[in-house]
């Protein structure tokens, strides 16, 4: 089977519009303006298809092909359409139009499939906006509750229950787990390595644990020019010390973890004044779940000296946690399989970052199909494929779904 | 001569809810509708005290008082009253309204003075808003140009030319250097010394040098979960290690300085992106010009290292400079024999903030007067004074004036 490379390019184009940035990026931050704008423009391909398109409580949106067999659970594909802050036009968005142009590329070559097929666009991926990440897939798994996620609130104090009514992707479909056949995800790789080895297809065998951290650390305001330096209690200066602290763990549990200090805020933020309050994010990621727990004893060891040594109060709280994943193993090779078939190299390889099927890993059969990005460059505007890998992973995943149909879990 | 604390205490506290912030400081940024209320509410005061109130083009305020010989200079007493964001009610407000009250005192007491007297508002001592600090004392003196300070931007790109335009405070009166017999300026010290030793007045002798810069330090966005520790550029990595660096560098000059940074801000500053991008403020103070040299080569020298070593772009600007001020030993005096008159024990001190006095001292005989502040703490809500500091800091100023008045320099 051959995906249609340029009808499937059209499309993320045209979805690209949606919040297009002046650097050739897309800005969509999950349940904006925008986000609906990309969520009404998926329905409407999704009713050209005549597939029958579903909400659930937390805003993800499920588009139904029935199967021969109207008993058996669904054989899930999809990703996400939301953005990270001047984001770019691939991430999350590939694995929704793929999924569109595999069943596409499935019902012009005639196949019939016994089970059902939804291709599902999980609300707030990308967790800039609201906290956690992953926010539809994880309460679709049970990672966490319904009221909890909606209670989420963004900067300006509103909620992600609020932000579902404006924008009016409140649905009746409950927000929980049911049986799904297999699920698949198609996705840029969001690293330099098929890039750099030429390969277009990567079968992903899992994914990176992860624990993010919200710190507040409370020091004391002081005037600049006046309060000596060893009297200071500076909340920046701590700061950085976690910054750095970051940093020197996860370099010590190289290639295995990775760490980072994503966002930072200093009150009052002004020039000659000593910062008396600095809040900021910390993530890890690792393979290994033990080293997931040695990166969580080091900051902690850390932070206590800074708290020592520099007299500021640290307040840490965990606001995302999940353990590494290891994909379906049928399913890896069915991956591999299918695109042997539809004459792509291909190599096995984990993911660095977490995605929705992660998620969903915990309660169905999963696993993802890599396509390349230019330079390994993602969460960035200037994020970019091509036409050529774009239609190759559509193809790949099309064929997975043809072996996902046939196999028994 | 006595001055009136509670008529002191009453218009201090009348300024202090114009921007009153929830836990008890102010928040009047200059050249903002608050900042306008409160020029609008002295310049009503200072009608009532029967002053001609002049304003000049960057919006400085200059309420006078004719003098018996109409040919001689004035003495210039005053300070300013924009504040801090969340700052308190005393920093700068102190002085202008202290000069008020001396004022009164001295008609009060029925003493005629051969020069005008001038009770002057700076416009943006705090520089908060707009960058520098002491804007209107500096364009006064010839620091820097009138065009060059009304051309300074706010975050949102407001230049000050536009925002003096919106409150209507752009006035006729030449921004620049005319003749001043004295000046002189009461203040909160800002530090705990004072307060401390239960000496309600200091007699200031000069004031710490400063060096501004704003860093801009480019890296390179990624996503967080997939960028290898080994190959990333992250900005606030990079960042972290410049905090570091100027606090270092500052306590290896203790107590001749300090060094802070006040103000940052990273992008996109989203959890799971690496930050491309940071910007923030450096600041050096020191009493010694040497101190400040080594200082500024010190930062110089640190940045060169961050530069090589995490292959980040480093932009340093330069955005104020000022030399140590020694103040006139004749003022100096005179405020210590003010204050042996009123019967308040005195110390001479230095000041390690900046104040518009430091702009003035490099063009006329400068001094001021240093009342306590509660635990030393100023930019800060909790800023706190007491009514008999404030009266105490009132009628030494009202004889300091009698003195200059009295005094050839």
């Amino acid at each position: 089977m051959q995906a249609n490379g340029e009808r499937l390019w059209a499309e993320l184009m045209a979805m690209a519009e949606l919040g297009a940035t002046e650097n050739g990026g897309s800005e969509r931050l999950a349940l904006t303006e925008r986000d609906k704008a990309a969520r009404d423009l998926f329905a409407a391909w999704c009713l050209e298809l005549k597939l029958d398109v579903h909400v659930d409580e937390i805003g993800s949106m499920f588009a139904r092909r029935a199967g021969r067999n109207p008993d058996l659970p669904p054989i899930m594909v999809g990703s996400h359409l939301d953005t990270q802050p001047r984001g770019g036009r691939f991430d999350g968005v590939y694995g929704v139009l793929a999924a569109i142009e595999a069943l596409r590329t499935i019902e012009e070559a005639g196949h019939g499939l016994q089970h059902p097929v939804e291709i599902v666009n999980w609300t707030n991926e990308e967790g800039s906006r609201f906290a956690p990440a992953t926010m539809g897939s994880g309460v679709f798994a049970g990672a966490w509750s319904l009221s909890e996620a909606l209670s989420r609130t963004d900067r300006n104090g509103i909620s992600v229950a609020d932000a579902l009514k404006a924008i009016d992707y409140v649905g009746t479909l409950k927000a929980k787990k049911r049986p799904i056949h297999a699920y698949l995800e198609a996705h840029i790789e969001q690293g330099p390595v098929l890039e750099a080895r030429g390969i277009p297809i990567g079968a992903v065998t899992g994914a990176r644990g992860q624990i993010w951290y919200r710190l507040t650390i409370t020091g004391t305001e002081a005037h600049a020019g006046a309060a000596a330096m060893d009297l200071r209690r500076d909340a920046l200066a701590a700061a950085a010390e976690v910054i750095l602290a970051v940093e020197t763990l996860a370099k010590g549990e190289h290639p295995d973890a990775v760490g980072t200090v994503g966002s930072i805020s200093a009150t009052p933020n002004s020039p000659n004044v000593v910062p008396g309050r600095v809040d900021l994010t910390v993530e890890f990621r690792a393979f290994e779940k033990d080293t997931l727990l040695r990166l969580d004893q080091g900051l902690k060891a850390w932070l206590k000296g800074t708290r020592e040594q520099r007299g500021v109060a640290i307040d840490l709280e965990v606001s995302m946690r999940s353990d590494p994943v290891a994909f379906d193993a049928k399913l890896v090779a069915a991956i591999e399989q299918s695109a042997a078939d539809a004459g792509h190299e291909v190599m096995r390889m984990p993911s660095g970052a977490g995605h929705d099927a992660c998620r969903i890993a915990a309660i169905a059969p999963a696993a993802m199909i890599f396509i390349p990005c230019v330079g390994g460059i993602s969460h960035n505007e200037a994020e970019d494929i091509t036409v050529d890998w774009a239609e190759a992973g559509a193809s790949v995943l099309a064929g997975a779904i043809l072996a996902a149909d046939a196999t028994g879990f």
